[in-house]
């Protein structure tokens, strides 16, 4: 179900990366993004200097399948969100299995995509500014073609992407396909009433060079999955009521879509209680499904399987990225510090959990998981403070593979990770652009 | 008192950037880092993308200077810690004010400071592992000369560097140099007892390939500023013990070194109080002075006005850096949305202040002071939520300049940032290595 082309990703492999970029050994020669793979490299030989983050691979193509399995049986598609990994070997690992588009959250991702030929971004912001404003309407007219969405969700907003549309008329058939944006009270963008929604959806509608293309909204702000149904409801109503209006002139199937990876499965549940009655297009947005993690989206996903009504495919998502750290000293009893802090692994939404270990001596034919009792306490920039019971097996040297919680700030850490096998060999590089 | 030479930063204007990069206008031609500054470009007529990271050259300068006269009335260097902005143009401007040498904390840091010609630098870690190890000995054939001190807490650690030396042997007269670290129960690393620091000291002093260099201490782990005495304390009577011991060979003055930004009067203020037999160097770390914040090292800072015994220079630290965002959305009455998140500004020591707002429309002169009652409430990845007086001027398209708390982790949040003037014109591109 490859809706928009493969990438041609020749182009990021050609790419030299920077002599200085974190997670290169130090020793290693000019190389490109494409030049990683054949380097023979491995974690566990102590070929690759810590801290560095991994992805295995094998995890990882078994999330992507997850999901490409979950939307094909739930009669929706999926614009995984790019902001996640940024990633754009990852965005053609999800192109390839049946994503519809690439979602981004701002114009700098926008120009990622359109650099290594993604061919369809949802962008979930209304782009504000001239600079930005402009962009949109050039990226209309690249070469081979380019769809992008974008958000709305107020007057103001919407007259400067008229204007826009007025300086930069876009190619005929190729408008600026705009989704009214719902929020709710307390909540993030999003238009705080169906008068205000309507409202924008007839100015979009009657503006030369905008579409009117949907709606949809961000239900990821919401503290529970109860409370999300309201505004997922929202996002179809509004949908139907436009239809009713005949505020859609569009010849593609009309756009609702939600988007976080908390609540994923109450999108698919409210979206498929109301017929339309025309073809509409159930579009989820969720990006950290892909790698998932070992904390929150873990404890989201263990509520999905337990509470959901729809059928779930065989197997589950699991946690494909992890940072290595090396003990540094062990200064006193119950206390190891280690060599990662706030820059290399997120922080935000839980600090880091020690996974496994390993003593690159010789002594160990795989790492071992970590024994109980070992807890990270506090994060400095560039340190970890692990509390260690008096057992503990770690010495000064040791590696530890640490899961993480929100893939989107431990990603945003690392211009380059790794694609790891099983046994933690490198298998590719993965460029990010954050 | 450039006591080591000024960099050749030629290599680092002629790197071009990515296009990607965040921050670049995204019609910018290729660039290379030299080329920014004659581009004419304007954060207020919107010539750069929000959000953006600006540095206020003027504040910058006069940072740099209130700190080389606050050291040089003191009786004291500054090695500044290169990890807070990881920027060679401001590693030149702190060589340029009379910096002794650049503060690492990692082998991939290390890396940068030599790619760009740094002589000295000060590895503020004991590095683990092969591979750091032999980095760090890799270093010292630089052509040209270039000297690393590094620490130690832990026989397991200084065994490895024994074993490092082993394996590749320093060039005559430019050994490893060695300090040792004194750390506090409860802290992070550091050597926990006298007793453990000297016997440290002697397997140093006894390492072929290794030289005993001094001793040293993080102080910035501790709460407060009294409780931060003791470990100073302990740095100096080290030094005097291992003197009568005669454990130091060296020809160059022993280095005693502490190291935050947030305590920096009591470092000067303990070290001041002890007589050496020896030449002695005090060496003062502290990274942030530079950029300076506008919540929590404007705190410190305050503290050690009101409260220190040393004579300060005229004037003063204030914040140089800003962040730059775009109003999005007024969702509804008392909540702005702004183009900014957790990946352009820090979060982990309070949540950004906005300063500024300007309508970039031509009717406003200059950028105007915020009005009292807005507040940050919360960042998500790319969003700021900003609670907002009934009557807030602000409106959709405006620009907004926040102030931020610690420095460190709004650095490590872009590749590049701009240096501006007092009007906000781009004077040049500051190029970061994270």
């Amino acid at each position: 179900m490859a809706l928009i082309p493969r990438l041609d990703i020749a182009s990021l492999d050609a790419l030299e990366l920077d002599p200085s970029t974190k997670g290169l050994p130090y020793d290693a020669p000019r190389l490109t993004v494409g030049d990683i793979a054949a380097q023979g490299w491995s974690l566990l030989a102590g070929d690759l200097p810590l801290p560095v983050a991994v992805i295995r691979q094998e995890v990882l193509a078994a999330n992507s399948a997850w999901m490409s399995a979950f939307t094909a049986e739930n009669d929706l598609v999926i614009a995984p969100h790019g902001k996640t990994t940024m990633s754009p070997h990852l965005f053609d690992l999800q192109i390839a299995d049946g994503a519809w588009a690439i979602t981004a959250a701002t114009l700098q991702q926008v120009g990622v995509c359109l650099r290594f030929g993604v061919k369809r971004v949802l962008l979930a912001n209304q782009p504000v500014g001239t600079q930005a404003i402009d962009a949109c309407f050039r990226a209309l007219h690249t070469e081979g073609g380019f769809e992008l969405y974008c958000l709305a969700d107020n007057p103001d907003g919407v007259a400067m992407l008229i204007e826009g549309a007025r300086r930069n008329p876009p190619p005929k058939g190729n408008p600026l396909r705009i989704l009214v944006e719902m929020g709710f009270p307390g909540g993030r963008t999003g238009v705080r009433t169906r008068e205000g929604a309507i409202e924008l959806a007839r100015a979009i509608a009657a503006a030369p060079g905008l579409e009117l293309a949907g709606f949809e909204c961000f239900e990821g702000m919401l503290p529970t999955p109860e409370t999300a149904d309201g505004l997922i409801d929202d996002v179809a109503s509004m949908a139907l009521l436009a239809m009713e209006e005949g505020l859609f002139v569009t010849a593609a199937p009309i756009v609702i879509s939600a988007g976080g990876s908390a609540f994923f499965d109450r999108v698919v549940e409210r979206f498929n209680r109301v017929s339309f009655p025309h073809p509409v297009l159930r579009v989820l947005r969720s990006g950290c499904y892909l790698t998932h993690d070992s904390i929150a989206y873990a404890a989201a996903f263990r509520r999905i399987v337990s509470e959901t009504s729809l059928k779930l495919p065989e197997g589950g998502l699991e946690p494909a990225l992890e940072v290595w750290a090396m003990v540094q000293s062990r200064p006193e009893t119950g206390r190891t510090m280690l060599t990662m802090g706030k820059r290399d692994v997120s922080h935000d939404a839980g600090l880091p959990v020690p996974l496994r270990w390993y003593r690159p001596d010789g002594s160990m034919a795989a790492p071992a998981a970590m024994p109980a009792g070992h807890e990270v306490v506090a994060l400095n920039d560039q340190h970890c403070h692990l509390v260690t019971p008096e057992d503990s097996p770690l010495r000064t040297g040791d590696m530890v593979g640490f899961g993480i919680s929100h893939p989107c700030t431990t990603f945003d850490k690392w211009s380059l990770l790794y694609r790891v096998d099983e046994e933690y060999r490198v298998t590719g590089a993965l460029k990010t652009f954050f």
